[in-house]
């Protein structure tokens, strides 16, 4: 497994003319290694060439995997000078996004001569999924449908936004989730209309919208997903809210195919938002990657092309959001198939109004 | 308060010839600003020059404070090409070590007669703390001391790892953890003599070594303790270890006083362990910085003499592990005064079985 994916990062270094790279992103190494190691504030990093794999790591983080060779430093050494002297000089040289601009420097000083650039090639790989990872994203995601399937109907009149995060924290945990790594984003009324609400003490009251964009890790993969619903009484400005929403989400969807730009269900999405006069409403983009990253490419920007790929696992969630009164975002996640799209999570997305 | 903070990072960059500073970490512009804003995958920067602070933020994550002008850019804009437009070309220029190489990459492109250095200069700033800063840190060390005297009472033959972390993060969240923002390291038995233990599903015994490393965030701030303890009885080597691990922890401590270089805390500590014969048992550093950040400046390593000076905030934690056995590690918190040391932390650490 792992040693398919060295095949094809090395296939992406080829294409862009890269002799040495440098991986240092914890959640890169884990998919090159099948290892997940925390090195706290130190430096791990693989260095990757056509025909050899390194790993560097401290004595308190070691990683050993197929393919690779591993050398050590004591946890009172330097990371940045055993880099240095693992790279040949000259080199067209690749970093990933993730090393940091101190340990950069320190190697353009260290090795004047040698040509480094940023490379996305591991990223890129992760974005079209093998086998094994949809297996694990669907998993996870079926378990978080179970997550809010068991939460939302725990909500009482009250109970403040902390609450109802430790409704979902308790849940994950109990459907398998060893330690819930993320922060339930979970909001009550006003606090839904925040695209990034953080969960305090507000009381949730009737006739609020509830909205939870959440998800876990198993097995090293994550689950995303937000379900709005309503407490105690839904008004019309809320329905129609809900159900522009629900049809952006559905529009955006319907361009997932291979060969097709991100962009156009973005741009689907915000049709039907503007459509029903909610242009304006909805701030942020519709989709991202997700895998061994909550968030991961494909990211879709303005000033990038991304063509759907079969085997890309993406989120949708298009939202509207009214400042000091409420906001509605549907969120799920696809994988890109031959033909299309297949859903991931299955949780129902009509219109609720809780208890 | 911000503006003192601006003053002394401005001073820093005049010792270190920098004629513009760019700052992307997270507790670096929290510091700075006051604000603890997430900009997720996005980037959010400041630029700090002797007459001028500007920050750079994306739509979402939008940040303001006293003494900066702020300029925002929208979801679907590259936050690094922003950055490039904010710099005068030419200038020494100063990253902090948190700047992806792939935004640095990206700037030296852009500005390539401009000369790009790491530098450290809010980290080393952020050493020596502030009055505001030592209220926060020992206020969170005193809930935390709360939350270890709670849980380790409920200690229970046959409770998992995990269950014991879910003690913690309870205690946690009511002495005022708003959410819990790390994961408790408890290890049990065997688990105990890894220094960086994954928490699992080992079941509690008699005889068994209790470790638990673990802190909380409040107003911003950490907390860090480790104490390790006994289930149903402790043997005599366990004994022996956990003394000298404590005396080890007090021969450390005794050595915290301005002017005196941090290493000597670590070589007391290694002195008293050999002298046990437990020398190759302590394979980790004993101190790092806490603040903003859980592992923060300043880092001990043998390449680089941290001298201490009063406001400096630290961890002092040896330990010793026997691996397939158990371990023990006694960690307190430290501030360094005028004249020695001030505990942030006053939980006993004493030897003691439970229940």
């Amino acid at each position: 497994m792992t040693a398919q994916r060295l095949r094809r990062v090395r296939e992406g270094m080829a294409a862009e003319g890269i002799s040495q790279l440098i991986v240092t992103g914890r959640p890169n190494l884990f998919y090159l290694t099948g290892e997940d190691v925390n090195p706290h504030d130190r430096l791990n990093a693989a260095v990757i060439r056509p025909d050899s794999a390194q790993i560097l790591c401290y004595n308190l983080s070691q990683v050993y995997a197929e393919g690779y060779e591993t050398l050590v430093y004591e946890d009172s050494g330097q990371g940045g000078a055993h880099l240095a002297r693992l790279l040949t000089p000259g080199l067209r040289t690749g970093v990933d996004a993730a090393l940091s601009s101190r340990y950069l420097l320190g190697l353009q000083e260290a090795l004047p001569g040698t040509p480094f650039v940023w490379s996305g090639c591991v990223e890129q790989t992760r974005c079209v999924k093998d086998e094994e990872e949809i297996r694990r994203l669907r998993r996870v995601s079926e378990l978080t449908d179970r997550v809010f399937a068991r939460a939302f109907p725990q909500l009482e009149e009250g109970m403040t936004e902390l609450d109802f995060g430790d409704v979902f924290s308790a849940a994950f945990r109990e459907e398998g989730a060893g330690y819930f790594p993320g922060h339930p984003m979970v909001a009550f009324g006003p606090g839904t209309a925040d695209p990034h609400h953080s969960p305090g003490r507000y009381r949730l009251r009737k006739g609020d919208a509830v909205m939870a964009d959440t998800g876990m890790q198993v097995d090293g993969y994550y689950s995303d997903m937000t379900r709005t619903a309503f407490f105690g009484s839904v008004s019309d400005e809320q329905r129609l809210v809900y159900e522009t929403v629900l049809e952006a989400n559905r529009a955006a969807m319907a361009e997932i195919r291979p060969g097709v730009p991100l962009r156009n269900a973005h741009e689907a999405a915000c049709r039907v938002i503007e459509a029903a006069g909610y242009g304006g409403r909805y701030p942020h983009r519709t989709s991202h990657g997700i895998g061994i990253d909550y968030h991961e490419e494909p990211f879709d920007t303005p000033s990038r092309t991304v063509i759907l790929e079969a085997g890309m696992c993406l989120s949708i969630e298009p939202g509207i959001y009214l400042p000091g009164r409420f906001g509605v975002r549907i969120e799920d996640l696809v994988t890109v198939t031959e033909n299309g799209f297949s859903l991931l999570n299955h949780a129902q997305k009509g219109l609720e109004v809780y208890p």
